[in-house]
């Protein structure tokens, strides 16, 4: 996340607008001072919105200097400071809640993902997220959960196809529907499907799926299922599919993350670090006017 | 909350750009089938967003049928419908995600804020927001917070003004500042200040501030001080302000809300609502094709 | 005004936009020649616009140069100069009509107030004005009224409530009204009552208006009723209302202000001064080409 | 103007979000009740917004009904009924100040325009507009003008070509400035030159200009300057230009319009009937509750 | 492409703004008329954009009857009747040119399409697409391609990682580059290698990437080199891959497509059926007033 | 063209969201090195577009240097340099495509136009586009025309009248046509009537109209109708009209050029240089990394 992109411009301006209004009505008391700030952290975690705070404050204001101290991904202690700001003291004023606002929100969500990943270390297993995202935020929540050590699945509905339970209840046969994906999106785009059982996952697989989302399934059904699939992916790839199939679990209860990372799947998916993440407390202190 | 302004006409279509992009992949398995649908909690609360989802689905496809079965505000309970849906099944599942994504979002809030507001049942207290929203959602979550039962705070920067510590470091003494903003901001403005000391939230009740954030007080602190600044109010009407103060403690600890309640303030304002929720689980069932 | 916020970005853009359209026919001469200019003007009163006309031009042409002489708020006399500008003989072109447009239209608005404001020196009376403002130029026309040394009322439906004639007349009565905004209106808001008669007026002093507005009432009805209200305000103190009530007249005759400023009342709104001025002249002339 | 394209909408919602932002505090004293309402003018002139006060309203709430009941460009009376609405209160509410606002700017504009249209009565010469317009209302004010009776001039810097002070100051000659506008403009577009001296006038002809404006000419020296003009343009024709030259006033004194009239010009062009031009007074009453 | 996402809203008002800009002069000849109208085809070809022509006409004005004769990807004779339009005589004009302009351009797209898909004929080989697409017309030149019978390659940079020729002279070496790729693209991601020499073919095929584009190779070379890879690609798959490879070839002589399509390659991309395609004729005739 | 106007960069930014979407999922290889690179063209042509190129990479990321080695409407021979570009790898690979696109699309048409004018070398009849225009892109294209030595028709709906087949189907007559149009339009129009018929031009030349398009004449036709509504338009020019007339014959044989010339009209107007045009073909190629 390097490139400050026309959309990027247009959610900082929708997020200022949104704080700003007409105007700070208490900035009359600031006026033509400058000032310079810095932000500390009140607990630990891992830091996430460098770039987009950087960004922000100089769409407030061009004259602004922001200096990170610290880079997307890294941990943070209590009382560390984050970064120092320096520039017009009501432009760092009509930056400050919006700015802490997604650092802390981001911050939150690469805290909560580094801990679930955590408990897959020393496994081949990763974790990744889903689009059960807060609207507005996709791209930088799922860039959070990267900083957190998690991988992403599809961005969207667009850069990958996903048979779920409602499109699986209206197709004659898997197959079928695969098919009928395979001659309309890009040759670039990966199918995968949704099982519910493990009769729907095998059909998935023969029908030269690229990869099954075991959903609901314990750690002790996936223990079983999981080489079968394997297996019957290897025999179907004379016809169809590349005899390799990425086996991704969801539903998953966290207390058990290390039972299901045994079992030889891929993925994890989860929309925990997300869904159920705190933000994490950043505050932002005035030095000096000048 | 009850117009679809151009705003928030505007925010949908954010969303659903976000998340459908160049277009969505699997719909080819879906097209020109009709179909219903129900949304059904996986857990209880109280549900928040129904006129959001409406107008999304809708701004998705103008023919789609949407019935609510409960209203914003209101409680709900696990395995409980929630709303109906009819139209065309792609359409349906072009929606979907992101109409659950800010119904639990939202019912979240609402259900956090439930649960401190029952907290201060029997006290005259109430518990109030602040702008610590997540970006891109201020309007919606504040909803929220009130069909939880809280109330809301200042907007944004430009419906009331407020002094914080860097605004009090940088002014000669508070009397000066209130009166530079009274100037400046409509007559309809109301001026607060945030003290964290005594001697600040004298002086502000002197210089005539509408209302004091006493911020980090604790219980006994504000026991102590909230008789002396209602007196300090009434002195100061003569010449100034109206002899009364809306006093409110805001940095308070969650688990002693009854005993900041009992200090005489007037309002609690609390960002935990809405930075330390978690989304509560609705799911969407297909019924049947047409 | 000092800080170019998003919208008024896409509010310059527009502008521009207009005014420029698919590219203007004439620049062709221009070509490639830097040249400077100043505004001088053509008549005498008070300035408006110098913050969006600096941001204008340089929203053109970022290698502009503008040299404000004059500051928004102080008064000039025919034939000053206003400004000097120096940058490209074509982008000076694109933006002049547009700025001037805005300059002379603001200005006049800030010259029509101070007139009316100097009707009312020596008396404590403020001159406010409404939200009959030009549709797309609220915050600027606002602006200009400060900037005559008037001051602004509600900025829009969203900072303050009014209980208008229509909304009166589906209520039951006025407290219900006024109880219902204060549960669901952020508790920042202040509530006004417009009034017609006099026994509307009590009544909603009785309920606890944060201020009355008296419309269409003589100075000499006004001059009775005053200090009833303001009696009747202290009794109400006890139960609601803070013992205070801000007391404003509408929909006066311009040619006794200081009738109406003798009554007691605080303020006196009226639109006079945008719906009625005229735009005062500025020209813009081109020195030389380098 | 009777098409409602995407910029007009846009500026509607521009007008809407500026006046409601987020959300109309006293609108829940109004929620689900239906009403009726009407506008009656206060004053007698010339109607003009209809167009865009009906769809202003069906922006808001698609179910609100407009009745108009005059055409833009008639007269009304004192006390004249305007339109009626019928629709949700609290949407008829939301449009109320915007609509008047707009309705009664346009309004005002075409007055002014008819009673400056009046003195040219009986003659052949048209009054037409000029590019001081309000930024933001461009082609509404425009369309106000022709209510009025008045025509238009170039709607912006692109759809004709005006050699003007500036850029024949920095032109070696008129005719090379003409040539080049030629060859690099759509060939429909007129060149028109704004001279100040006959000699400009003149030189400006014969270089087959399509049109001269001749600024702040007294009606004496149009006597005397017009025929010249026309003769030399016929003489012209041989080589460059058609014989025929659009000959128009502009800086002219309002108190003389008949004198300007009977010089032989084609056209005076005035901003007054926009930058001096006050607003017409229209009432909206609300009739009742359903 | 069945669903109006709110880009392609976007996109229709981009274009209706072009054309239309501050009103439509000639319209007033035409006012309060209702007309029927068709398009005839004046040559033949393959129908594309029946469903974005509708939206089209439908924004112009909501009231207008589209009635498509003929699907997308449909085949049509000279003088064949494309479409029946029914509304308002100065609506139907207003969107004519424009509706014409994306139909004429897209089936040109789709009927060049078919003319190379139809080289393939009787072989595996599909003809794919580029990111060589006229700027704001991406998805609706792909959809094209598609309705000619082609395929689509990746949409944009963003739902597939592709290894071009700067990326490789900027990485120590292929593997690290693929390595680094799948770190931080979604998991879904596929990452294609293009390469320009044998050597860097086979390097790419050990590092495990999904796809090669093989650039400018001739089909006597390919007939080399695609076993080789296959087998390699086999081999390659028990530490890395998935032992199948997607094999494209790309900068083909359009003259020997045969001959490509012979060699055992996977797919063909080329910009040809955008880049050198031509606008079929439509032409749109009224056929009576109402 | 040399004022990046608000829409321009609007233009600008939703051609970046197109390619770069959720962001380059492949410029995690190019991170954080600097790089040059520059153009070189593949075949001959006539160049266009260096201004928005430009532009382009500067709005893609603002340290980007750019040097235009050739200059809009100058030729260049096959492996001629075109510009060399410096800057952020990761910035210059996010801008390449779409560069590459628009200046690859719009020398095109310059290379056609010019092929289309040099067969009217010798002769005063300029070549003249037409508003078959790719949509988004009118302005660039009918600039490119101007770039290979054509002249521009009008712009749009909005800079001229023109009653084609269908308006004059539902006039009365052309005469009245026409006068309805002079009082409504801006009195710089031009009005032009479309002719399919000797009697149709004669009439509109009687009628006033300020150019006639002669559609689908034969050079014969033309040879013949020409002069004799040249002069009809003199005996014309008493009562109305200027007694010139603009003859321009359209839905001409690109075979016959010269002979059309021949005989006495002022213009052709073409879409073919817009509608069978190719892209002309440039190649980006790095040169190092720093």
């Amino acid at each position: 996340m390097d490139l400050l992109t026309p959309s990027l411009k247009n959610l900082l301006d929708l997020w200022l607008n949104e704080d700003i209004g007409r105007g700070d009505l208490t900035s009359i008391t600031l006026n033509k001072s400058n000032a310079s700030a810095h932000w500390v952290a009140k607990e630990k975690g891992i830091f996430c919105g460098g770039f987009i705070i950087k960004h922000l404050f100089e769409r407030v204001d061009g004259s602004t200097d922001i200096d990170l101290l610290i880079k997307d991904g890294e941990s943070f202690l209590p009382d560390q400071k984050i970064l120092k700001l320096k520039g017009n003291a009501s432009s760092l004023v009509a930056g400050e809640r919006t700015a802490l606002n997604i650092a802390m929100h981001l911050s939150g969500i690469s805290t909560a993902t580094a801990a679930l990943v955590a408990e897959l270390n020393g496994t081949d297993v990763q974790l990744a997220d889903t689009r059960k995202t807060t609207p507005g935020l996709r791209i930088l929540e799922k860039y959070a959960v990267r900083c957190g050590g998690g991988i992403n699945h599809r961005l969207g509905l667009d850069d990958a196809a996903m048979l779920k339970e409602n499109h699986l209840a209206w197709t004659k046969d898997i197959s079928t529907a695969i098919n009928s994906i395979r001659m309309s999106a890009p040759w670039t785009t990966k199918v995968i499907v949704e099982a519910e059982t493990t009769e729907q996952a095998k059909e998935a697989v023969l029908a030269g799926a690229d990869a099954i989302l075991l959903d609901e399934f314990s750690p002790e059904e996936l223990h079983k299922i999981v080489p079968q699939l394997r297996e019957l992916a290897k025999k179907a790839s004379s016809h169809n599919g590349s005899g390799q199939i990425i086996l991704e679990a969801s539903g998953v209860n966290p207390n058990y993350l290390k039972a299901y990372a045994a079992t030889g799947i891929d993925l994890i998916s989860s929309s925990m670090s997300i869904t159920k993440s705190s933000w994490v407390d950043f505050s932002m202190r005035f030095d000096e006017l000048h």
